[in-house]
């Protein structure tokens, strides 16, 4: 893996929610949840347009230096009683697209949101991964994440 | 367990701090990262003043008949791209008084918030429940919830 996959991570944009939809859909789980279809249904719009509404969350993107979208994570900094009043980081939606996996890009996703919850005054970032993301696991704990939970989901 | 626990789900207020952060403590991994004292450190209130202002979560509290705080949960509804643009809930801090257990008042709370998620036309409601509380997993199986992800974290 390279030590500079040489991406800027940057905000989000409206113009990018096709290729992250694309990265979202190309993926054993996601393939049987998005609907990747151009034009994309007005959902993913509606929800873009939530996040950017939302103060809480940041939605970011790896671009490379040709300007094309490789990656993507979703951020949000909650506040919360526990652990004394500590907010805590929630990291979802982190994909690489698939031909630019193994470059680290990945790895520099994830660190931005660790450094952006530590300058947050996060104590404490959590993710879910399925149970069958076996490679996923093995990243975030070379990464300093713990298996210190049980992710339960109900789905409607 | 009784099927009416007869407690009333209502939001938290500023002068319930003290009994949520009285719960939060009394817990095995609660004791070792509280300050239950009296008066309580500032960081929790600062929290709970921020916790108001976010529109998207909702801490709320079980008030017995008798106008006791005698459980709490908090949940927020965040906006996401994955599965077509569906918001999900994330349900945190649910804890019941120690003296007040197995009468059904967890489970008013977290149907409730399950409500909440239908209603606001989540497709996904998660928790994180540490992989010691094997109590807690059986609870959330019960309702309907799968152990389906492993949930990572990394303390600061």
């Amino acid at each position: 893996m390279s030590a500079d996959p040489a991406v800027a991570i940057r905000s989000a944009r409206r113009a990018d929610v096709f290729a992250i939809v694309a990265m979202l859909a190309d993926d054993h789980l996601g393939a049987g949840r998005e609907r990747f279809e151009d034009p994309l249904p007005d959902s993913y719009y509606a929800a873009f347009d939530a996040l950017q509404r939302s103060p809480q969350i940041r939605m970011v993107v790896a671009e490379d230096q040709d300007g094309r979208v490789v990656g993507c994570l979703q951020l949000a900094v909650l506040p919360g009683l526990s652990s004394q009043g500590a907010s805590r980081a929630i990291i979802e939606d982190v994909r690489v697209a698939r031909d630019c996996r193994s470059r680290g890009i990945g790895e520099v996703l994830v660190r931005w949101a660790i450094g952006q919850a530590r300058d947050q005054g996060c104590r404490l970032a959590e993710l879910f991964t399925h149970q069958s993301r076996v490679d996923a696991q093995r990243f975030y704990a070379r990464l300093g994440f713990q298996p210190s939970h049980v992710g339960m989901t109900m789905r409607f």
